[in-house]
């Protein structure tokens, strides 16, 4: 298939090459010419704009967005509207809230536009070597890519979820369950850094990956993190996110689902980020005014 | 090597099989003559007391202990203390607190047995056909004992974790972090059961295993268990735990880390047990007092 693809950075680039190997015709994009350019060498026929992007594809075009979610999202699929035609695909390969896909999905929908919503997982490395995708997109549409997504997935990797704004919704679920389990590891090992026992945590970890209940990708890349650092001295413990966590607990609120583990992984990593806490002055306040207990002064 | 295996419920019959697949020679007891004349049938070597298990081994003895933590292990040791001689080697592979074991190291040290604590996951299936043990054991003991780990476990699947001690922390912690992935997986599901989507939550679990982050063991059995009952109509949602979430997070309490991901998923557990709260009562009874709010009457 001849595929346009919008967004040549970390994932964009990797899934177009991805595309490339498996035999498809890619017209790549990026604001940036210089990522353009790169993916030239690679394979792909770069574009300058949008309009030379549709120009290139032919008959039912298809085009899959690799690029940050909110306004750019927003904003390319602005463009393309007025640039594609009935039937037309824009794929929406980021990690766009759901919500915002179904906005989104009314608005073609009336041009005869069809969205696509392909959450991907499996990080750089998928995208380059096989992603896992879960697909909101109407029955038809699916029908007509299901091949594309065969490709570019590791085998059983792809799952068409339901109707559009679903496939951001299981992949915004997804990333909140990381959380947790990611916070659940640190909150470990973090345990045993501070017991007396003299641990090696790359052979713990390395341990856990083989027979234990817990034996996942993630403690294997805990084991990898451990093998380069093993004590991690060289990286603070400042955790960033970038939205979906953040979705899944608006979404338990919303729902009135209970969802503590979740949404305290979500607290922690705001914790991270702050030097110190206004919360904790104002205890510490307090303390001193009912105890007369010591205060730390700046 | 010959072996005495205490305990032939689940694990122990299971890692006693094990034992037996690979040449090596087992006398097994069970409180239950029941659980020996089955193990008997498949070529463990049955015996009617703790005495008699010890007259049939030879040379340097080894028992491997795999019944319930606490009162039952602490007896187990106080009759074997008096049968066994020096340099024999008690193995504790059941889920013993770390500082239970530290206390029973300290009173068979006097008699000059050696105490080794092998943390085992893996499950019933583990113990049978390959598992995963975090070992705690003097070198020399552990040096003496490495063939036959080796032998019950997968590949790379056991690591002398230190003294003995460190075996059975770093099993509480593993177990600590399986309560906060399994709760992560838990109000996952629950979020998407709570949404409009039609999901099919076995077909979800299925593609998370195949190329996503959060691929795992664990995921791999959520999709088993969806596929057997995709609602789960079958069960209650009540979680039991056996102790070593409840020691991860005294332990947390003790050395004073943070760990609100494993104890809320304790208490998550806790939660889960009760028809009803007594703090929600109490709250639910001054909402009415401050605010006239209405009260659920019994």
């Amino acid at each position: 298939m001849k595929i346009g693809v919008i967004g040549l950075g970390k994932m964009g680039r990797n899934l177009a090459l991805n595309l490339v190997d498996h035999g498809h015709e890619v017209i790549g994009y990026d604001r940036s010419s210089e990522s353009v350019k790169v993916a030239e060498q690679e394979g792909v026929k770069g574009v300058k704009d949008l309009e030379e992007m549709v120009t290139g594809l032919s008959g039912r075009k298809v085009i899959w967005m690799m690029i940050p979610s909110g306004d750019p999202v927003d904003n390319t699929i602005e463009v393309l509207a007025s640039l594609l035609d009935k039937e037309d695909i824009i794929i929406d390969g980021g990690n766009s809230n759901f919500n915002n896909t179904l906005r989104r999905n009314d608005f073609l929908k009336k041009k005869g536009i069809h969205l696509v919503d392909a959450g991907t997982s499996g990080g750089v490395e998928g995208a380059r070597n096989g992603a896992c995708m879960m697909i909101g997109a109407e029955d038809e549409v699916f029908n007509y890519l299901e091949d594309v997504f065969r490709d570019v997935n590791v085998e059983k990797g792809y799952l068409h979820t339901g109707p559009t704004g679903s496939g951001h919704f299981v992949k915004m679920v997804h990333n909140g369950i990381e959380y947790g389990i990611l916070q659940a590891i640190g909150e470990g090992f973090e345990i045993m850094d501070a017991s007396d026992f003299k641990l090696d945590y790359k052979e713990i970890a390395r341990v856990w990956n083989h027979g234990s209940v817990i034996r996942s990708w993630l403690m294997e890349l805990t084991q990898n993190a451990f093998s380069k650092d093993p004590q991690l001295d060289s990286i603070k413990g400042v955790i960033n996110s970038s939205g979906e966590g953040l979705w899944t607990v608006e979404e338990a609120l919303k729902l009135k689902v209970p969802a503590p583990i979740i949404t305290n992984s979500l607290f922690v990593r705001y914790r991270s980020q702050q030097q110190d806490t206004f919360s904790g002055k104002v205890i510490a306040a307090l303390r001193n005014e009912f105890g007369g207990h010591e205060v730390e002064k700046k």
